[in-house]
């Protein structure tokens, strides 16, 4: 496959054509209950109500096209394929394979990449036996008791979507488990989490795919002398998930290790052993498995080639519309489910890391705007908050609000003869009618602009099944945009520059007592840094 | 004072013209020594370092420029002094003066504002016997024991600053206490909230200044039936914040009431009784001190007229710098410092809600850019993340970094002869530097363009008298950067329209059973969207 530039594309005239004079929400009418009826597509259990974007059938005819003519779906299905799709032509890069989907292909007889299932496959098969020992008491502590905490210590992707997920659960998790996590390589933060930790019932699973991450290594060095001082075995307490081979593949050092693999980028990681290990302990090896056919069921959603029944794709569309056509930078993700707090977080990391690119797949400088900023917050907290700017602020803020019709745990009230959770729903479709459709108003600052275009993913209830499936919808989505803007979403350049400099500062930090005092020599850029800072 | 729109200030003229050619931070030498040593200002513990802006002496000086001609320092004093400010010339708005300042004002004989100083120091006494009342043993439970635990119930103001504040001054809990919070009308964060309290042992601060904030009542609500389900009494376990004369100002259903006046907006009222009570009840009286001590000091130093002595001035014009004239969108706060993680959240609110406007003071719609749109979460973290867009993206994201040269707590640890706060510190300074001067390479995708502008706010230790100054330093930025677009900070129309959409939602969610079948009828757009989502 020949991969195209995003400009060199004809549906990108035409639909550059059509942003001239998009769909107006605010004029009366503009959203009739048929619309509404029209705009609405459904898959594993979410809804996407769309009604409230500024397209129209003509647009989304075009966006058919874009992804026609862009192969988009055909992308799609080389990367479930185990294609090297992360890779820069003529340019050394990581010239890897894009394998995620393949961790969750292990509900039917054919995978797309039965090498990476089978892996997998084993991998689960470990983790299911090493619960079970959890579970039966064969695996406990020096004094014969269960483990009640697992510590997951991983940055980046090995900390923020087993994150986010654990705590979207929180409401599943077993009796006497409990899940925390450390990342940062302030030390306040592993200080923090230790304090008040039963040293002695606490598993640790490091996570890095090197063996070689400077923060993680730190804390496992922390946690294992805090365990020391505890009068308990390290290796007691460790597990590891890493890179077959890695440095931290050593079983003299660790209780147990899982296996990452390299086809898999660390922010697509989740539905690996970086989320599975903290999310079968905590919710049991079913309620996981549930996770995965979730995804799993999405990953074939995304397969369909029309828009109107791939969720994913569909969702990536409006978002390109939006971005390079009508022109927003950034794009709000707002849950109404205080268990999706971290939510937006995890994707801020996948979708920023993924597409903050301005190179196309041949090299050459992107003439076209790729991924926006993604950032939010739970609704309704956010209306008392943030969302003055998103109705009557300067710049437009696309939004895509995540709800459920029924809540997690029992507990709820009826106060007004409406519960707590329907007040949370109206909310949320309240705020997409709002910012849509506007208002007039006498007073100007009482007036609403209105087309501020938004969208609703709305599903019965957040379960394992319908977090895999979430978890998925966007993964794709960014995949999606990605491929249509012809960049690699797989790799991560940008964060090489820092550590090169970082680890600079640092010699000068360690080396400082050594070399004669500042103000006589002639300084560096760095050492005078260092020096404003306060830190020589 | 008449306010002068900010397209028509002469010195606005003369910045565009400057920066059609901004400094570039990219040329050898760009970042010297003597031009890092001269970007520096310092005030109340805080070095600000902003030699990585895109901005030169000439710069600097239209800034100041800018300053004097929109009087903004003017302004700022007449905020204080009790001048009326939020409003709009010719419409109806709240006509309200506004006076966070003067909660703070408590550290000299001469307060500007000396009626809202004395309220201020009249809760401030309550609040004190209080919590001495808590501490001798005189306040307790049915059973006689002390009380623990603290929940704080409000929702955006007062939920935000006092959640961001608590957690950032953890380390300095007193033993035996705790904070914790309750925000979203979703019921699942009450029910995790409640899940495992000891509810004989903890009070809860209902906090709404109207007394009538749907969410906060409705959680009030689930919070009272828990206690009467556990056989106590609410009254004994309730206290209130809120209006004097408001429908919560009770003495027969809470334990006590502590007074917030109208001339506190919500996102300000951090160092008022929403933020004080539980501030004061995890950390003690004298440290709640210590952070209004920091803010008054930050208060007295926005009165400087030279913006290089003004810290909150100077990255006021800094980021009108970024917003106005380099025509960046958005503004990420990235704390190195675990601690702050819920900072930006604060300040999202604060910023976006005062900030994200379209209509001047005097009612006319803006010709200019208003607030950006804020965003952040603490580094290291987010060097694993979303930093790949800061990078290299198409998007040029202003970056404002916060740093501590020494760590909160006592443990830390040295890997490869540096700590771990000493490889946070490093890795923040390493982040300006890259995101400033970038980097060439023959490999397009390992090419770094810089230019990405950024400062960093460095102080010794988070402690409660630096978090002070630092919360008052941004709230004066925000307020500068509004009274130099002439737009009213203080107002937040944009959050009704959602409220009565919500309303008219909640009404024919709550009559549902009544009406007719919803096929036979002609829907309303309310209706069908109900429909569609599966609500109805």
């Amino acid at each position: 496959m020949r991969y195209k530039d995003f400009s060199a594309l004809t549906t990108v005239a035409r639909l550059t054509g059509l942003a001239r004079h998009p769909y107006d929400l605010t004029r009366p009418e503009a959203l009739s209950p048929a619309r509404l009826q029209s705009c609405k597509s459904s898959a594993c259990g979410f809804d996407l109500l769309y009604a409230t974007e500024r397209l129209d059938d003509e647009v989304l005819a075009a966006l058919q096209a874009l992804a026609d003519e862009a192969e988009l779906v055909e992308q799609f299905m080389s990367m479930k394929r185990g294609a090297v799709l992360n890779r820069i032509e003529g340019f050394a890069s990581e010239e890897r394979q894009v394998l995620h989907t393949a961790s969750r292909d292990i509900f039917t007889e054919q995978p797309h990449y039965p090498e990476a299932t089978d892996k997998a496959k084993k991998e689960l098969e470990k983790l299911r036996l090493f619960l079970e020992d959890l579970a039966s008491g064969t695996l406990v502590n020096a004094n014969g008791e269960p483990f009640t905490t697992l510590v997951q210590v991983g940055i980046g992707g090995s900390d923020l979507g087993p994150r986010a997920l654990s705590l979207a659960l929180q409401a599943y998790t077993l009796p006497g488990r409990e899940a925390r996590f450390i990342a940062n390589v302030d030390p306040d933060d592993t200080a923090a989490i230790l304090d008040g930790l039963d040293l002695g019932r606490s598993l640790f699973v490091i996570v890095s795919k090197s063996g070689t991450t400077l923060e993680t290594l730190t804390n496992e060095e922390l946690v294992r002398t805090a365990l020391v001082r505890a009068g308990l075995e390290p290796k007691e307490h460790l597990l590891a998930v890493t890179g077959q081979g890695s440095p931290m593949d050593d079983s003299s050092r660790y209780l147990a290790s899982f296996y990452m693999y390299d086809y898999i980028g660390g922010r697509y990681s989740a539905t690996s052993m970086v989320g599975a290990l903290t999310l079968g302990f905590i919710l049991g090896y079913e309620a996981l498995l549930e996770i995965l056919r979730g995804a799993w069921e999405m990953d074939v959603v995304g397969e369909q080639t029309d828009i109107r029944k791939n969720l994913p794709l569909l969702m990536a569309l409006i978002g390109v519309w939006n971005r390079n056509f009508l022109g927003c930078t950034t794009c709000a993700i707002l849950p109404y489910s205080q268990a999706l707090s971290r939510f937006p977080a995890h994707l801020q990391q996948c979708d920023m890391e993924s597409n903050g690119k301005s190179v196309t797949r041949q090299g050459h400088a992107v003439e076209w705007k790729t991924g926006p900023i993604i950032w939010g917050e739970p609704g309704t907290n956010g209306q008392h908050a943030f969302y003055q700017l998103i109705h009557q602020g300067t710049e437009i803020v696309p939004v895509e609000f995540i709800g459920f019709r029924r809540n997690q745990r029992g507990l709820d009230i009826e106060v007004g003869q409406t519960s707590s959770q329907q007040k949370l729903v109206a909310n949320m479709l309240a705020q997409s009618l709002a910012l849509a459709q506007g208002k007039e108003d006498a007073n100007p600052a009482r007036r609403f602009p209105g087309n501020r275009p938004n969208l609703v993913l709305i599903a019965e209830q957040l379960t394992p099944y319908q977090m895999g499936a979430l978890l998925a919808l966007y993964e794709h989505r960014i995949a999606f945009q990605g491929f249509c803007w012809n960049i690699n979403s797989f790799d991560q350049e940008g964060v090489q520059l820092g550590k090169v400099l970082a680890t600079k500062l640092l010699h000068l930090l360690a080396n400082r007592d050594k070399s004669a005092p500042a103000q006589v020599r002639t300084s560096t850029v760095e050492e005078a840094l260092l020096q404003e800072a306060g830190m020589l």
